[in-house]
């Protein structure tokens, strides 16, 4: 990359002999994994760009938005409303870690029985090789599990980190709460920002989020398609681009991608074959750069055609959000009752997901199920027992892995989704 | 046992022939950790007593309550109110496993990496191995860590498991809804007992918890003298028995023992010498009969003299209950007051925790602190964290361990607690 992105890493206090190991890594990994594919999307060609400037074109753009007052705000989950941050002028980006890169660093000041997720995220930070940690202003933490509740005390000891008190369940006293933690956020961005969030704003912002949520919810309708269109590993990176892309420009591109993709389903065109067996993923997020399930799933001849995931459907749960004409208290009550349609294995109960994993099974077309799960994830590691149970009850086939971002893994997870499509 | 009690257990369900297992190995335990103790206080003879019957006598009590209509609640936490229970004529015993033995039957249905006090509980219940859990009427679990929260979904297909949502945190809409779950509680108590609970029945049932929360609250008193009048195992052996014997004859025994350990402070009578080092634990609470931290500490020529544990102040913590006159919301209210001052791993933030933690050192004179945490429980492995560093910067030892209930890590546990204790 140009030394102008090397200045700008220094003067961000990047670890720069640890990040260029980082950045040295990426390309031969992205080359095997994304590029190899047979029959990608002209479109993705936007996406691969964005991966090759993944810590230089994006950063600049904070940098530049910071250097005209904006600030940045660092985010891990989906409950985090972005629109309450763009309507204070402000960006959010996704921090979520998916490289086992950054876990050792982690493991100096946490516990190992921690999710990689986690651990990768903490070591980007305080081994200070992730530029869009030092960009960020404030990160805002939630309370979804044990982990990250934990996590945030002790982060907030190296870069202030705010957090969002997500309730255990979704009762209205639960809706109550997280409105009050709404409106307490709402407080929290203006005093960061400096700037008032007005109904007019969020109004604004929320429809710019809903644009961007209607492109992924287009190309996720536009999966159930047989032969798939598009390659689960280009979905994905998609989602994953999402979380950190400018929401504008990353609308337009979808937009784009879905054009082309309109157009295969309409010719029959697929990125795999039409015989191949089709797998709906349900399990923890992938962060960005963990594409291993996909990888092996689609190196085993299968297709990913969705994934119930933060990192897939969750993220689009609730569908487009309503924007009353009433005031801030109505606009944020409608964010919260979008979001609490999202069904986080943090909530007892969340049978409705279970629900729509089984919906999406039919609406995909699904062939099998695999439930992927972060190992010391209490939360969906736990919930996959009752997943399992009613997957098997409803005859459909499915397989539980549990796994981090390890490449010494690698090898056993390949062999267990071998034998699973085999059985197809 | 009696034949009497055979007949009752195989009424219960139980499976006889694990259970013999079970309660022919705990006698020969209970002698090598508890009975081989020099200098006891004669009124342990109780607690001994108890132990003897220990799924006799009691079990009996709830049976007999049981064929008069009487209803048995099963908790796992001292946010579970038992003030409520009492009132409606109900029986609350507390049901956290602390045995190995059967942790392999719970892994049967649940994931390995979850702490040993839940698969503990759970392979009791599955298993058929606890005349407690086969005695409950209903299941009343909370949300306090992912892992029970998740866990009572599972439960809940082997047994009518009801679940009261702690939040994370402790604002002022937190508790409103903690209140409104006190009163949720309440109606689900009265639904299960058919009995109504009335201002003049809370009042006299948290009265008689205040008695008892008063009787330990003086046995912990106690225990700051030097020497140290009770042993820690002993101790502990009394909070263990409070979470499931009959509280009136808890407060008067221990009373009586509170009475010896008087006189033993008076005449400057020990349990241990007073030259033995005195350590405070502090971590995840210890259900009976996991008993090897205290007896590693007190193997090795120390003496516990406080435990900040849920099996030791946490469950203390608020002092006694007010009773306001003006009803039963208000009463609820004082409850959920005394209750929000436990300082759970739980909820964030929790640094009122370290500060009792730090008080405690100084209260009870002392020398090092043992922080113990079950493997899995995020909590309070990450506020291990925080905990160490609070007590390192006031010069405080501190020793971090961390475990489960086999027996196979004892040797471990035992090298570095020796070990420890010679520094101190």
């Amino acid at each position: 990359m140009s030394e102008e992105y090397r200045a700008m890493w220094e003067g961000l206090g990047i670890n720069m002999r640890r990040h260029d190991m980082l950045l040295t890594a990426l390309p031969e990994v992205y080359r095997q994994v994304y590029l190899s594919q047979q029959r990608r999307p002209q479109a993705m060609g936007f996406y691969d760009f964005v991966v090759s400037e993944i810590h230089g074109l994006r950063v600049k753009e904070l940098m530049d938005h910071k250097a005209t007052g904006g600030k940045v705000f660092g985010t891990f989950c989906v409950y985090v409303p972005d629109e309450v941050i763009i309507a204070a002028g402000g960006i959010a980006v996704g921090l979520c870690g998916g490289a086992d890169f950054s876990v050792p660093t982690a493991e100096q000041i946490l516990p190992r029985n921690l999710c990689a997720l986690i651990k990768s995220a903490v070591g980007f930070n305080i081994g200070n090789v992730c530029p869009y940690f030092q960009a960020a202003d404030l990160i805002v933490g939630e309370t979804t599990c044990d982990g990250k509740k934990k996590t945030w005390e002790i982060l907030d000891e190296y870069v202030p980190t705010y957090v969002m008190d997500l309730p255990n369940s979704r009762t209205a006293a639960d809706r109550e709460l997280w409105i009050g933690e709404l409106k307490r956020f709402v407080d929290k961005v203006q005093a960061t920002t400096g700037n008032t969030v007005t109904p007019q704003g969020l109004a604004e912002a929320t429809s710019l989020i809903n644009r961007k949520r209607a492109a992924l919810d287009r190309l996720f309708e536009l999966r159930r398609a047989r032969p798939a269109p598009i390659s689960g590993l280009d979905a994905l990176l998609a989602v994953q681009i999402s979380f950190y892309d400018d929401p504008a420009r990353f609308t337009l591109k979808t937009n784009e991608l879905c054009d082309e993709l309109e157009a295969r389903v309409k010719s029959g065109e697929g990125a795999a074959p039409a015989r191949a067996k089709r797998i709906l993923y349900a399990g923890t997020p992938m962060p960005i750069p963990f594409w291993t399930i996909p990888a092996l799933i689609e190196g085993a001849g299968a297709v990913v055609v969705a994934e119930e995931s933060c990192t897939g459907s969750r993220l689009l749960a609730g569908g487009q959000t309503a924007i009353p004409g009433d005031g801030i208290d109505s606009q944020l009550a409608a964010i919260a009752d979008r979001q609490l349609q999202t069904n986080c294995a943090c909530f007892t109960p969340n049978d409705a997901r279970i629900d729509d994993i089984l919906r999406m099974v039919h609406e995909y077309d699904a062939d099998g199920v695999i439930h992927f799960s972060l190992s010391f994830c209490q939360p969906y590691n736990l919930e996959a027992v009752r997943v399992q149970k009613a997957l098997q009850q409803a005859g459909v086939p499915v397989l539980l892995l549990e796994g981090d971002y390890s490449e010494a893994q690698t090898g056993q997870l390949k062999t267990r989704i071998e034998a699973f499509v085999e059985t197809l």
